[in-house]
């Protein structure tokens, strides 16, 4: 079986085993308090442009979500996202264990637009009972989105000068940030991104490390008292050193944007033999997941072979499926399942 | 400086980081569903007596702590626990923020007694208006104690009697499990603990890991839905492997037990040199945690070259500090230490 | 100013007040343990055809509603509702604050089908993911509902099956219940629905109580520690006979029934006059609420005189609005405005 | 039986009833945007000493409680309060169930000091693993405390001088308040609580209303969305106007003060028998709630013909017992009672 399932189906980056297996025996404090979370702060501070932000790491995704949600807001206050947004739909109510409700926001792409935003905002202080619905106090999007799509530079600034005004912090989830900012179609560089959001993360676990987010704060009010919202969260390891060293490692040489160029490459030799085969696709992508929509006797023979996920029944004879590739994926995989479509 | 801190200073026994290298581009499902977790959890049964238990693996004490009693009580329901209990005062109130009180019960040394569970299970029902107090739903204890000291069986077996009687399950925290196993006064094996508990965990990160808790579940009530709450709390690592491989290579050939034993041997050479020093001791510990109490002026003699964790002020002129011995403290380390007192 | 915006624009049933004041030097027990509070069940159980329930008495209906969820649901758990719900819309958050996500069906006029209840159960468990989304462990109707519809017995009876069948406690919001027995076109008794739901409650507030919620708990997995979840979210009463004075009241002699009878036909006069007049309805209640669609230069005129909802706008020169009458709409008052319907 | 054994035993002050018979059909707008609020607000806001603070009225104690405290703290801060504060022990952790720790202090006799205040602030900072620990985010107090006990105006403007010194809001819980304002050995008045804490409420249920808390909110930080707090936790009563009402009719003529006054007194008489008669005070109490130690064949004599609460057992042949008086309290009653312990 060669596995496109999802992008966390190996270990890591060689190159961060090795890293560890050098530092293994050195005695550092705990709880991220170490020389290389320092070293791997700085390098990230540089990359998003000098400017003044704080930077945490945390262990995985949903946690690190429902622990930025639960800083931002105060108990009446829900976030917007949109409603296909992982918050939404994939993290088993964490946003709401912690008291808030997700205002979901229809979308067809997996993007939310500044319009949208400032209606739900208006129409919530426009109506003269709003005391009786959820405030308003948050924006959640994702880049790439959960559907690889991506924000432009315009979109994404847009979004930054609505919340700016409306006074809601912007929150960019960046579980797969590396093959957005690596996709042939992106506009958005790390500096774009903490320029024009309050709080983001750069996604350690679906790009080359065996785990780990980190978050990268600009607004001052957000970092208040952040390293109490971790602990309490469970996302503060023992062995904090464990992030530092991953996220170091991938921030030197360039190595987190090298591995996810590749996977975006690969991805992107997919989706050409989808298009060549015919396949419609349920989402424009051109980040490392791919969404074409496959004959059911098509998706059944390659099943035989390669492990990819359903998305959803199209028609009664289609189905939307996901392949990923990733920082781990061999090129031979990639030459082999084309070969099988175009065989097919 | 020679850190004595804690017992997480380190990396990991490198025999777990070996195999996760030989494992490291094998392609695996997520979220624990893999081959490794399974063998690991087959492995760890085993060593419960065989007797019909589920396993998890979550990333962290803290989390696993909130997230077992998360799953276990209803909203109007406490945990009872010793205040000095690591849920009572080290875990930033994750357990309130899950919504339940502690319900702290006195204790000199880190233990609980039946007796007190009973006492206080009963004051609850005897009082006519116990709708107005919280309901103790739950007893926590850990083994070895925050104080290093130990449950001997016939006080667990006590523990165990009362709280299936009053239908409390009894929760046990072994963030260093195995450091309590192998002490040398110790009584308890993992077949009792399993028999004697309706879930407890097995602590990797202190011992041998990266990080990793081994959740072992005997309650059938306490297991529905388990899985939901590793995920709504933050605890479920998309490369879930990462755990099996960890207590997989632990379990393997007593490697977990041996280590812990070391570390017991090299503590209690430790705490030889204090006594016969002439210090007493906070806490009469025989596992890897020992709490001397030292002259002001010895202690920051020592802290010159060494790094401990200061407990508190016995007196003016005293104090209670902690030294820690782990899987990775070297022999020659204590060799020094041991030199450097005795030289006071 | 003649009010019609709601059902709750007056005090309390005269014979409620005079109850009141006759009782008022006699000394009970607080928090409902008081003969008021006994007698106000027994009466309610009898009308629930003398099955075995419980009955219990809570202040108002935001309170009641998440106090009952919130005794329902684990953690993990969610609440099927229609997306036009009271816990979805108008109860800021306090569904989510107690930690559980609301799970919105579509619904045009305000109720929700068995099948939409099936469907959504099926598509969470044959996801394969199903531990990452929030369990279905519920479902909320309220009846009549917030648009004024009412269930026919077969559809209740329809969700009741599904429910038992799914393991699903069905929970009726009845804040406005009487309106909904006692409407021309209502097939449900009090017995029906207390045979067909796990819990309901029977609304004071809106018919003719100065507040108070009674809920009627069949199922006995629900009332297990009830009063301490009334308790723990604020809605034990210290002077509890006053919930148990009301409902006795209401519930001698059919003063419930006949008050609410007698706003449902002075609403029916109402909605006869709005069809007259050519206005369509945004929806066809035989309740106490009335939803006409008016052009927007009578809505100015009305408003000018009679204070009444706005709904939502409906185009560019009509709109929705809400005209209720309740047990203290005066007949005089109806006339009036029906005069004024007429001359616009 | 004659009752002794709360202060909420009966209705309301029959010019409450009167007040509320009179205005039961005038139509108000809902949720306290009535005249009735606005007029008692603006009496509250006067004896406030017309400084600017921010009036609501929610129904219960506990309620009160836990809505203010989520509304001022933070998910990963906690309340101190005296370790037999209300909040502490008779609100089936309601405050737990918002999220939050009670940072419980000892304390002999209900209160609190400045300097335990202080130094638990400092203990929290000082412990360089602060962010392990729930941080202290409030400071509750209660006057009269559960013990009947009595802040004096230096001790709560120590309190006050601490807590604006560290940034903690200081909330006092004044559910009795009138018996403590009233008391002979009482030096507060409202103008110094209005002055010396950033918010604290009114009890009306034990002082002369059927039911209801007027919060009083001097703080701008904690007025921010406040009516959101109170709907969202089950406090905005559809119809406010009956908190207006009360509150409006309990400071006309300072009727508050007056009942307050006489229910004071007919406790000092108490009192006074029970110190003639012999007994130990378990508090000493110069407010409503009395705590005698009686023989315990003395304590059985009275419940024959009286209630009052046990409170504690003091030794083999001793208990600690509470009578209390109220507003409603007849002196017949009283006179008999004191006419029994004498002749025991």
């Amino acid at each position: 079986m060669i596995r496109f399932e999802c992008d966390y189906l190996e270990g890591a980056h060689p190159l961060i085993l090795k890293r560890m297996e050098e530092t293994n025996f050195e005695q550092t404090a705990g709880y991220g308090e170490d020389a290389f979370c320092a070293s791997a702060k700085e390098k990230i501070r540089k990359l998003c442009g000098g400017i003044d932000v704080e930077v945490h790491f945390l262990v995985g995704g949903t946690q690190t979500n429902f622990t930025v949600i639960s800083a931002a807001l105060r108990p009446h206050q829900g976030v917007l996202a949109a409603v296909t947004g992982h918050i939404n739909v994939h993290e088993t109510g964490a946003v709401e264990a912690v008291g808030h409700k997700v205002l979901a926001l229809p979308s067809e792409d997996g993007k939310i637009r500044a319009s949208q935003v400032r209606m739900a905002y208006e129409a919530h202080w426009n109506d003269k009972d709003h005391e009786h619905m959820v405030q308003p106090g948050m924006v959640y999007i994702s880049h790439p989105t959960e559907n690889g799509t991506l924000y432009g530079k315009e979109e994404l600034q847009a979004l930054h000068e609505v919340c700016q005004e409306l006074s809601l912090p912007l929150f960019l989830d960046g579980a797969r940030m590396g093959y957005g900012l690596m996709s042939e179609a992106g506009t958005l560089t790390l500096k774009d991104i903490a320029k024009f959001t309050d709080v983001f993360y750069i996604g350690g676990t679906k790009v080359g490390a065996l785990f780990g987010e980190a978050v990268v704060i600009a607004n001052p009010l957000l970092r208040k008292d952040f390293r109490y919202f971790i602990k309490q969260n469970g996302g503060m390891l023992a062995k904090g050193r464990l992030l530092g060293i991953q996220f170091d490692t991938l921030f030197t040489d360039g190595l987190y944007f090298e591995i996810a160029k590749q996977a975006d490459a690969l991805a992107m030799r997919l989706k050409d033999a989808f298009v060549k085969k015919g396949y419609r696709l349920r989402y424009d992508s051109y980040t490392n997941q791919q969404f074409p929509i496959l004959p059911n006797d098509h998706m059944e023979k390659l099943k035989e072979k390669y492990s990819f996920a359903f998305w959803e029944e199209v028609d009664a004879s289609h189905s939307a499926v996901r392949f990923c590739t990733s920082w781990a994926t061999k090129e031979a995989a990639v030459d082999e399942l084309i070969r099988d479509i175009e065989a097919l």
